[in-house]
């Protein structure tokens, strides 16, 4: 599969360009593009310029408006419930995370419900937003149904990522960013692109019965719980799953459970909606709300140390902190690249050539 | 295995006889004693009086507090550190989640890390407690070190469980309480005392390899991570653990990691503790600090009836609602008598010969 590499200030510029070409402000398109990039950055291609015509996209049917009015529409000393006005997740969610962090800093934790929104990209970046004041942040969000609920055939959850990021002290911080299935769809994708089976306890077919074909979900098929079976505690994968849709839509009044609008555009948003968009859950804590800052991030550097120096099962491969292979990704391709898939590199000529933009 | 039945009140007042022989003021055994049965009753055997005697050596050891002053040691509008004073966790636990739903009262949401702690029993307990109040409830504790992260041979982690308790309408409420590894120690126990093999994924040996032995943490194996494997996403249940540890005890200043000392008496702690005790966690959060409580209510019910009445891959198998079978064994055990397994019985025997109190 050929690749082409690109720099972060290649693909930032390009993508800025195309949401201002769809009518974005400018602030908004450097942020969405800054948020957009920062996935490709840090390696988790699925959620980067890769799904950029996906946005256009969906502004094009008309479900992103390009300047949205995004407020606080209810709130306490430390919660918010934001409406997205249907902007790009991208901004959206910053937007959020902002009040979160504005709430901490008043009365020691913030938390943010977020309704009438679209895809967010990587829930690390937001979360991220928290570390540079000293927080602890956190951020996930709902997404469409591919995923079956343990001893269901019908896909009622998304993908419904977790991301906790936690400040230390001389090494660099603890990010936990994951999807609450067993395998992310991005996984499938990869696995489409080289014409590889998945392991059994990523999918099932439409009947529920086990699949390794990662096409799979055109056919009906349903994306697995964290856990892959029943056995193996798929049943606590529904529940960080339904956890994250609860906390993202229910609270917020956004679309739920087999309502949450799908993200590509040739699908339509279900007929009978019970609430605005999508939805996203975004906290932050003041650290020093609990502990002073220096001494907590002692005790996270001598957490991490400790865990960093774990006797491995195999001499090549250590333990790793919650974060380490994304911030490996993003130092390496800040020196060497981004590389970029060849059906993705069409995609943005495709959309480069409609907006007379050069990549 | 041979079983034999008893009513609630039986093994309520039994423990709470025993909790007041070992010294603690009256309001606190009736407490404790009110958790630990919980557990019974909601058909979390491994949490419940199976542990009295558990929790009556940590007493003898001297290293639980039978009388302590528990206290709020720092606090902000919307946060608290709470420290336990070596008191049974089964106490200590309400206690700080009082304090977080008092600051939720206040400002919308209330947070409390704890330290100097012991086992708190079902963490499902502590959350609950956020209902009656129209709150979402959260509970989180680290346990001592029983699990490996991926990669690792060393055992770092606790099964580290987390609760989310979310209030409905006519529905029910959505109870999601869970450990973070594929199987939590509990389920080894049953296969002891059964001598049936463990499924693979659930344990591995002390160089890191599979095992099926349900008895290999006692020769140095350890628990998986919820995810199994690799493959299968162990490295999320490992982020999941990591969480729960550092939420409860790196910013609470309690210990952490494979400083948490055992529950068991025959095991010392380590003798370089980095804190006090084992850490908790606890979060409420208003449900009209974000929504109408009525609005939020009925849109709960109808995710609840939605996931409910999803198709089954089995009509045998109907797709069930966190909470939903722990909420039935608590109303089948309160009608029928709750049944406990022959050693649990001799157990608790012994003890009531020690303190002159008959089961």
């Amino acid at each position: 599969m050929a690749e082409q590499l690109f720099t972060y200030s290649q693909l930032r510029n390009f993508s800025t360009t195309v949401f201002k070409a769809i009518g974005c402000p400018d602030d908004q398109a450097e942020l969405a593009s800054e948020v957009l990039v920062r996935a490709d950055l840090r390696g988790i291609d699925s959620h980067g310029v890769a799904r950029l015509s996906g946005y256009v996209r969906l502004w094009e049917a008309k479900r992103i408006n390009h300047a949205p009015d995004i407020k606080v529409v209810h709130e306490t000393p430390s919660t918010a419930v934001v409406d997205g006005d249907m902007g790009l997740g991208l901004v959206v969610a910053p937007f959020a995370m902002k009040v979160a962090i504005e709430k901490a800093r008043q009365v020691g934790t913030g938390w943010v419900s977020v309704r009438n929104s679209n895809h967010f990209g990587i829930a690390g970046h937001h979360a991220m937003m928290a570390l540079e004041e000293n927080m602890i942040g956190m951020a996930m969000t709902n997404a469409s149904p591919l995923v079956a609920p343990v001893h269901s055939i019908e896909r009622l959850l998304g993908t419904n990522p977790i991301c906790v990021a936690i400040p230390a002290g001389s090494q660099p911080p603890f990010v936990a960013d994951f999807a609450t299935t067993t395998a992310a769809n991005g996984k499938l994708e990869i696995l489409q692109r080289k014409n590889q089976d998945a392991p059994e306890g990523w999918i099932q077919k439409s009947d529920g019965s086990v699949s390794t074909n990662p096409h799979e979900l055109k056919s009906g098929g349903a994306l697995i719980p964290l856990g892959s079976d029943r056995e193996h505690g798929s049943h606590k994968g529904y529940c960080l799953g339904a956890w994250v849709d609860i906390f993202s839509a229910v609270l917020s009044g956004a679309n739920y459970g087999p309502w949450v609008p799908p993200f590509v555009s040739f699908l339509a948003p279900p007929a009978d909606p019970v609430g605005k968009g999508i939805g996203h859950f975004f906290g932050a804590m003041r650290v020093d709300a609990f502990r002073p800052v220096a001494e907590f991030k002692d005790h996270m550097d001598n957490w991490i140390n400790r865990f960093r120096s774990a006797k491995p099962v195999s001499p090549e491969e250590k333990v790793l902190i919650p974060g380490d292979p994304e911030r490996e990704a993003e130092h390496y391709r800040i020196d060497n690249g981004i590389p970029l898939n060849e059906k993705v590199v069409e995609d943005l000529m495709e959309l480069g050539k409609r907006y007379s933009i050069s990549l």
